[in-house]
């Protein structure tokens, strides 16, 4: 894309920065760039998904600290104020670890932080998501061969990433680099249905995609054996290799692996966490049962976005649960590819730390 | 209830035969009763989803072929009539073997047919799954202990087994006879919803509940433990036991397994065809890709119903699969609860045909 999916528009010599990015609450339905004066509003877009994929989250974490660092500079309680800024963008998602990445990248070299610096730094940080996207995807395209069936879960795309993509990048790099002619699954990934923006990205390639619900994937497998390799991305990633990732990847993870189908995840090294020992010790987002409730699609004549409700309310009697991501133990998982190759689970504790 | 899902209004003075039913489309925005005046009607109704679950249709289909005995009795070319009708009916849905059960069950001493016999063998035939769906709940309920966690997996209430139901009987009677207290799930069932209807039943009865997405059925049962049982319907079981049942029930069984959860598929004799062998001889009905695309729910204030599309249309690029079921090999399934026992799949052979 020429767009990405964040970046930070800075004046030195005015003292401004500005946070924009791509609305992927209306994608596929329409393109809009959301603009963020100061970093409150980055971290208000950040939690309402504005902004999605932890990649992309860790890019617009740091670039909404920067905007706190040109906002408060030789303010009085600057260090005051940068902590509590911190704490607003680290609050806004917890199962991403690349936003604590992010931030604390930002910060790196305190002692010296000048604006130009902690800018310098976010875009340093954003930059290199992107190019480790680029080298995911010239990796992980050698698992594809023509006629390879490729399933992929929620969104993993140059939106999710700032730009190229994770699980995505692969994908289109072998359909569009290499020319290779392969089947493309796409899970639409409820509750959210992420799975339209990366039916939508895979279109600005002109990739042909087949859309299903997530519950069709075992059967895909099992009948039509039309599915090869499943590639998914992850949301974060213990040191012993378990991996949260958007809910509905441990359920097809188990099923792939039923069926003998490889599992492999694509992720860049902000989202590694070596601080985490396993998946257990990973925080899972519980999120608002109105996500399950509230789909937003078009009207029928497909000319204007519209919200249902397609569940009634919660009550004394009907209640919802809506946990956001779940971990997939290493067990389940063939390999990992990242910006350096692709690895075992232990061969990751050496490579990413 | 009540209400049974659907019936037949029988004068037979008058020589007319009304079929009725339950709206199933509008549940649980409304409750509308359908009144088919002919078979034609009814078969429309079958083929549209007014009515749904195996059970169901099947006694749809036998009152539909009753009403066309009824109304082309003494008129010419009466058996090439009967012979249309019958065909328009079974073509309707080819899953659903109690379709076939049913329309036979009409016809059965065809020699001596009138209307008021063909009348009377529908009635049987819906009466005896009424009967079989409460004896399923007695005996079912003996696997429910307070404190329990159940999950199950599109509809199988009353609605969709004329009265009653197959897999939610012995939830109701677990907890309304035998007062038992315990933790009901229930899968939303992309791509149609039935959860819905699952959730609006369990609602009459005042039995509380969680609605969750399919995706993440496997997540509760790692990591809150929170499924210790999972009882699913059936569209068709097979003599070897593999059973055809709403698309995301083979992936729940594989994950179930995995975690050492119990599977049990609850079903009346109608569902039951000794004259398929095994699972791969069923036909899987794909049916439309609007069916994941348009989506009914509430207007946001609640008010009226309203359809949107959630996906973008098909094109070059852009397709989508639906199949409406899934094969469950019997190796997955823990027991099968029918009105005359709990049975494994080697003794479902025995006492079944």
């Amino acid at each position: 894309m020429n767009l990405r999916a964040v970046w930070l528009d800075y004046d030195s010599s005015g003292g401004r920065a500005i946070v924009k990015m791509i609305d992927q609450t209306k994608i596929p339905f329409t393109v809009e760039i959301v603009t963020c004066p100061t970093y409150r509003e980055t971290a208000k877009a950040i939690r309402s998904m504005v902004v999605r994929g932890a990649p992309s989250i860790g890019g617009a974490g740091a670039f909404g600290l920067a905007q706190a660092v040109v906002e408060f500079w030789e303010k009085p309680e600057f260090e005051d104020r940068i902590r509590t800024a911190y704490q607003m963008l680290l609050s806004t998602r917890p199962t991403a670890v690349d936003l604590k990445h992010g931030l604390d990248f930002v910060l790196k070299n305190a002692d010296s932080l000048t604006p130009k610096l902690a800018v310098a730094h976010a875009q340093e940080f954003a930059d290199g998501i992107v190019d480790e996207g680029q080298k995911i995807g010239k990796i992980g395209r050698a698992l594809i061969q023509s006629g390879t069936g490729i399933l992929t879960h929620c969104h993993t795309g140059a939106l999710a990433l700032i730009d190229h993509g994770s699980a995505l990048a692969p994908i289109v790099q072998a359909w569009v680099k290499e020319e290779k002619r392969f089947e493309v699954y796409v899970d639409e990934t409820r509750p959210r249905l992420q799975g339209r923006i990366t039916s939508w990205e895979l279109g600005q390639y002109n990739i042909p995609h087949t859309v299903i619900c997530d519950s069709m994937a075992a059967s895909l497998m099992a009948r039509g054996k039309l599915i090869d390799l499943i590639i998914v991305g992850a949301d974060r990633v213990a040191k012993n290799g378990d991996v949260a990732n958007k809910i509905g990847t441990y359920g097809l993870a188990i099923v792939a692996n039923h069926h003998n189908v490889p599992v492999y995840v694509a992720f860049p090294s902000s989202t590694f966490d070596p601080s985490t020992p396993t998946g257990q010790d990973i925080i899972i987002e519980e999120r608002s049962s109105q996500e399950i409730r509230m789909v937003k699609g078009f009207s029928e004549d497909l000319k204007h976005p519209h919200v249902i409700s397609i569940h009634p309310e919660e009550d004394k009697i009907r209640s919802f649960l809506n946990p956001a991501f779940d971990v997939t133990p290493k067990e389940l998982i063939t390999g990992y590819i990242t910006g350096s190759g692709i690895f075992s689970s232990e061969q990751l504790k050496v490579k990413m730390t």
